[in-house]
Order: structure tokens, then sequence, then C-alpha cells
């Protein structure tokens, strides 16, 4: 099976909408499950990752919210085609750089992924666009549900779930949501934020997880602690404290539309300009610029387009999915260029962002 | 009379053309002479300033070629008209500091300027736009000459024209060219450039002259001597290390488009988007991103428009001409929403620059 003819073409998958999804860009539960009687991934010789992986492909095929599914062994992907569904957010950095013995399983729609032998025998997810945290529990404790009837899971009474890393013990959850704060960011309000979100217990991390940078102002907000609370408690937590930080981004928004425009205005045409123009530009630096132009969008600086174009850019441009438009094996500085030759080919038509904010109102969703 | 009507208008003057003003923006020569058995005007009294002031400012304004010019005491200028003479490159920025007893002269053309007691007690400067030192020695030497014959210079037959700072005895001469150096900057070969430069005994400076800095890669050429050669000579010398210097920013340039057209491409493009969408723009950046626009029409990227819009730009955001246009007093921070809003505003019927560089010897002058 072909993966990238499998997947969810770009445009296709930058129109999926959610509630919430002009800060709120995707949410996401993923669980951490483990056979008994296994040794964990990190500790087995490769025939054992084979064996547990033989007992668990099948059992996550037969899934109903698997049909038609598709489902590889790690050591039949290419380098390119693992990227791309990191890129995709289907599977782990970490996960990436496995192979035979590992592997993945994901539905049609992309909402429901499984890794199988990661750091522990299964790490599954349902990922779904925008604020829907109750919704994508109740698919993955579905799942989750469904898989235990087939397989027998590493358990106790009083610890719960056995998981390869103690901070996943107990329910194996990681309940998570990607933000979009340009306007906190800007606001310099961003560390306060972290700092007051840290002390309830919750992490924040760049647009890759644990250890990587928050590019194009986009940072994944999610639990640290996986004992001693149910399921249902901890997705109630994190969307109290989604709701408050959504509101501090609108009114960090208002706030620069109000005193400080210019400023405001300032990164957004900028950002356009330069995205417009350059001949040469990182994937760092597009999505830096991409997050100004998907503000100047939300705040009605540009009538003609819809967020999905930026967002679009935001998975087309990064390094596997640009690689996917060529034959020939790309470096980076190619990459570059390339990047740069798509940008303005596909910002050609787009006009200049409007000179001044559009009255009070008029910006999409604020309300 | 009123000094901002005097002056050529911005538009008027950016069309002043001349030879090789692709790369020379402008020759100039100024001359040091001092009145005999009066003091330097660092050591003289206010009132001594003002008596050798009165001697010689009538003298300047009977000069033939001085017919219908602008004569002022500096201490009648406000500090804005001060620093738009700064800007114009007809005063020093030393000068525009000065009251009572120092006073400037120029004609209509602005291509004759006097300073009465700036270092010395005159400072004559003869400037045209292009390469043509030549002509411009031959005006500034029939000016002195006639002055001389009204004046009663300072001069020892062993010495020659005796000066306030030793570096100017002699013949007080200093021959400059101010240059546009972009392809030797992007070709990181300026320094070896100023290096050998120096070697010659030629001094290389910013925009402004001594101890300033190149400001959108616009260099200052000028002789360090002025004692123990002709004035012709040094002319002479200078002009040759002129045409050398444009050789290799020509060749620079050609190099950049055969071997490094993306990152011309880049830079230019990069200026022109942050030019006309930006709402905050400082002067030195503007300088900076106007000098790559400059270029770009060099090179036939702007099939559009012609240089003069750049150079017209050049002059009016700069600080003192850019306040011309309001009433009120700005500071600095409104000065750079300000002079963005004109860039966008001027530029905003100015297209993208071509994707491609233009075939060969579609480029301007470069033969």
């Amino acid at each position: 099976m072909n993966l990238q003819d499998f997947l969810i073409p770009p445009a296709e998958s930058a129109k999926r909408s959610g509630p919430k999804d002009m800060i709120v860009m995707t949410s996401r539960i993923r669980l951490a499950r483990n056979l008994k009687d296994s040794a964990f991934p990190g500790w087995a010789k490769k025939a054992e990752r084979v064996k547990t992986m033989k007992a668990i492909v099948p059992a996550v095929e037969s899934l109903p919210s698997m049909k038609g599914c598709f489902s590889e062994s790690l050591d039949n992907l290419s380098s390119i085609d693992k990227q791309i569904l990191v890129e995709r957010h289907l599977i782990s950095r970490e996960h990436a750089a496995k192979g035979a013995g590992s592997g993945l399983v994901f539905n049609k729609s992309e909402s429901v992924c499984f890794m199988i032998n990661e750091e522990d025998h299964i790490r599954m997810q349902c990922l779904l666009p925008g604020l829907q945290l109750n919704e994508v529990w109740a698919q993955i404790n579905k799942v989750d549900s469904r898989l235990e009837t087939a397989l027998d899971f590493a358990f106790r009474d009083d610890w719960g779930y056995l998981t390869a890393c103690p901070t996943n013990l107990g329910t194996g959850i990681r309940v998570s949501a990607m933000l979009h704060l340009p306007g906190l960011v800007l606001g310099e309000q961003i560390n306060q934020i972290i700092q007051s979100v840290n002390k309830l217990g919750l992490a924040v991390r760049g647009l890759y997880g644990e250890g990587t940078e928050a590019l194009g102002n986009v940072f994944q907000v999610s639990n640290q602690m996986t004992l001693g609370e149910a399921e249902e408690g901890i997705v109630e937590r994190l969307n109290k404290v989604l709701s408050q930080i959504i509101e501090h981004e609108e009114n960090a928004r208002e706030k620069l539309m109000e005193q400080k425009p210019s400023v405001l205005m300032n990164h957004i045409g900028r950002a356009y300009g330069t995205l417009s123009n350059s001949h040469i530009v990182s994937s760092k630096e597009t999505m830096n610029l991409l997050s100004f132009m998907r503000l100047g969008i939300d705040l009605g600086l540009f009538p003609g387009i819809s967020r999905t174009v930026v967002d679009e850019l935001f998975l087309i441009t990064q390094p596997a999915h640009l690689q996917t438009q060529f034959t020939k094996k790309l470096g980076a500085d190619e990459r570059d260029l390339r990047r740069a030759d798509m940008l303005r080919e596909r910002l050609k038509n787009v006009d200049r962002p409007l000179s001044q904010l559009p009255p009070d109102g008029d910006s999409e969703e604020t309300a």
C-alpha cells in the first residue's frame, strides 16, 4: 500500500474545521498500553518485538473504526514517508527512527492512529480539528475498550495500566491541544501564560512535542500526571484551562488591535511581503511568517482568501511534504529555494493585506 | 528666504543623471580655504567669526556662478532645515551644529555650496551626479580662482593653503565619490576592496562622511593626502581607482547573476516585499532595503519603474525630509510609522519583481 496515495491530500486536510479552530488547531488524546507478560519495546530483543507486533496488528486492524486502514511495518517505509507521518502528527519523531519490529496503523480520515512498539507496545491516538476533546475522548475510549476485549493489557488494580515510563503509569493518557497563540506572543504575555499553565500541572511544548520549539507561534498544552485522576477529570481540567487560554489569546488580539494596531499590521504585512517575494526561505521562517498571515486572515485583513490557504501551506512547505513534489532528492539548500518558489506561486494572486483593520466585529469568531 | 522653497524638489533632484550613475551616485570636490590674519573658526571668539563671515559672504555671493544663490547665517535656520541640508549633502553634520558666526551659501542647482566657519573659514564644494570628477574639478577650480581675487587666503609658498587641521594643509582638497556597491557587499568582496583602496592612500567612509556607517551599501571614497601632489594628480588618481571599483562592482553583479541568482533575487524580492508592506520601518532599514530595490532596477527586474523612484525615496524617507511632510513635530516612533505609510503608498502600484533575471544584456549600462 502506498502511503502517499493513502494520505488525505494536504488541500483537503487543510479544509477540516472544528469549534474554535481560529485558535485551537487540533485536539488529541493518546493512550499508552502494553501487553501482559511481554517485555517493553526498549527492553525486548527484536524477535520479541516482532512477536508482540504480530499479536497487536491484527487486533487493531479488525477494529470497526479501522476499516480500510493503512497498516505497515516501519522497515517498509522510506525515510521520507516517515518524515511525512511526523509532519502530519501521526507518529512521533522517536517512532520515525524505528525499523523492523515497530509499525503503525491509521484509519482513512487520519483521526485514529496506532504506533506499535514505540516506547510502549501500543500508543493509540485520536486527533480531530478544533477544540473537541470530549469527542476525541469518546472515540479513543471506545477504541481502547474494544481493543481490550481482544488483547490482554498489562494492568494492576492498584497502579492501573503499566507503562515503560513511570510518567505514563495509571491511565496512560495524554490529553493535548495544539494552540495558535500569535496574540500572546506579540503581546509578550506568553511566558506568563506558560508559567501559570505549568503551575496547574500541565505542560506547554512546541509544535512536535517534547523538547521542540514553538515554531509559528504554535504551542501544545497537555496534562503531565496520569496517575490518581480519572480520564474524564483530566479531560475536563484541560478543557477548562484551554478555554481560559483561548480567552487570553482573544483578549491579547483585541488589545493589540486597540493599542498597537501598527505593530500588529507591521508583523502581518512584512510576513505577507516576505512570503510572497522571497527566493530562499527555511521551513522555520516559513512557519513563523505563515503564523502572522493566519492571524491577518483571522483579523479580516485578507478579505479574498480563506484560512485553508495558509493551513495547506503550513503542511506542504514542511521538508518531507515539499520533497514529495520532486522526483530528485533535494538537499536543505535546494528545499529552501523550492519552498520559496512554491510560496511565491501560491501567493501571487493574493492581494496585499488591507492597510487598516476592519471595523470591530468584522473579524471571524471573536465573539 | 525660505530654505525649503529654494531647494530642488526631491522628485526633480532624483532625476538628475550623470555618467556611470548606476554605481557612482555623485562626484564631489571640496576645497578648504582660510583668510590671512584671522583666527581659525575653532579658535576665534564669536565676534571674530562674525567678522570673517561678513568678509566672506559678499565675496561669495558676488561670484557669477552663485547668482540667485541661497545665503543664510546658521542661527537663522531651524534644526529641521539644517538636517535637510545634511541629508542633501550640502553641509556636514558638524556644520549643522553651529549657529551665529557660521553660514552657508549655495547656488540654485545645489551644485556649488559654501560652508562658512565650519572647521575652516571656507569650505567650498562642487557636487554633480554620476562620475564626473573632471567637470567637478573644472567648476570648483574656477570658483576658487575667482574668489581668490576678492579674498586674501592664508597661503605659504612652501606649505600651500593653510588649514585648521594639518590633514588638509597644502591643496586643501578632498576629492570624493559616493558609490552604490551592493554587488560587492553581497559578494562579500567589499572588505577586500576597502583594504586595497586604503593601501592606495584613499579613505572609504559611510554615507555621511567620516565616522558614519555605510547605510544602503553606499560608500564614499576620497583622497587622504592633500600635501605634495597637485590637484589634477589627485583627481586623476581617484578617477583611476574609481573606474577599477566600478569594474569590480560590475563583475561582482555579473558573478552573482551567474553563480548565485537566487541569493540576489532573494535580497531584492524581500526588500521590495518589506518596503511595500511594512507599517513600521526605520530610516536605516529603509536605506538598506532601497539599496536592493535600486539593484533590482539596475538588473532589469522591475521593468515598470525607473531608478528615480527609488532615488527620490532615498531622499524623502530620511528623517528631516519626512518631517517636512507634516506640520506636527514627529518623534522617532511616529516617523517610523509615517515612513512606512509613505513607502506603501509610493510602491502600491509597483509590480512584484520578475521571478527570473532577464537574459544577458538587458540590464542597463552593464556593457
